[in-house]
């Protein structure tokens, strides 16, 4: 059941939370870690002030969404390096070519697996998109 | 590779089953734990004979669905409280307050990660939602 | 934070491809292992030179994604019965059955958690499902 280190550390729980403003509302994190395991709630392309960036374009929200993604993974002790999965949520299907480049501009050499479909819409409806993370550090003395 | 106790305890996989009439039409599980992981399916606001409750509302159904992936985790050895992600589908966007307000009711101070978003239809057409949920178990011996 | 063996073997991360073309594009793997995990993409109904099988019949694509999934799984060193949670995503709600019957062909003694949600679609309209796996493999010394 352990998954504690050989010298007997334990594992914790830490809950980290972002600017967005749904968080408080339904009762989320941005991220949660405990161990190696870091997961990432669905991110959308909202600013640090909690406002969508890219009004009707697709690929800033993507690019805003991971850099959110990143934000969250580096204040939980992770990098976007440590990424096993994404999930990509679009409202309209024809943007999987711009929100796929952004995608392997940021991922293209780490390679999680991934998931893009088309869904009906989000909690606001400018949002055009929303992407997961899952990610699993390898910390140095394990490399 | 191993997460084995340092005790040489292995781990197992248990499966747990409910009361949904599609687990053994479709072949899933409610619950699997393995260690210190839970996983939970997508689970609606079903009663115990297999029922949808909440005809038309989407609240009580998320409330209910919440209560059956109570009951799962702690067939599992868990409980809510070690709820690391949900995720909530819904097939009405304008039910997420709602949703949201039964989900921060639940996990307000557990705080998983998490996503809301809009999909087309269940299984069935009178879900309005289902919510799924995994967890990971810091055992006594861990805290 | 470590899950490294007893004997003191690291974990290290494998990254699995495959022979769909969107790999490349959107920069994902087919599949990622690290210690017992193993995470699957999404994976449609491609075959081996990446193009759709099953035109218009859901029951056909399901059970190549499923093919496609065993495939992935065995090259990362896992197999099926590895399989803890499924996610089965389909454009048309009606196709659920037919691709239920399937996943409980395959799936029906091994009863990993799972999902059926109807999606607007994905990156290809031929598309008609998408589906994930995620795998815990219990190893020998362990079991």
């Amino acid at each position: 059941m352990s998954e504690s280190k050989p010298d007997g550390d334990v594992m914790r729980r830490a809950n980290y939370s972002s600017h967005s403003p749904w968080e408080p509302i339904v009762g989320y994190s941005r991220a949660v870690r405990i161990g190696p395991h870091i997961w990432v709630s669905g991110t959308a392309g909202t600013d640090e002030k909690g406002e969508l960036v890219g009004l009707n374009d697709a690929e800033a929200q993507a690019r805003q969404a991971l850099r959110n993604i990143e934000r969250a993974l580096e204040r939980a002790g992770g990098s976007l390096g440590d990424v096993v999965r994404t999930r990509i949520y679009m409202v309209n299907v024809d943007d999987w070519p711009a929100i796929g480049r952004v995608h392997q501009q940021v991922f293209g050499s780490i390679r999680p697996v991934s998931i893009m479909a088309a869904v009906s819409g989000f909690v606001h409806p400018a949002m055009l998109l929303e992407i997961e993370a899952e990610a699993f550090v390898l910390t140095a003395d394990e490399t």
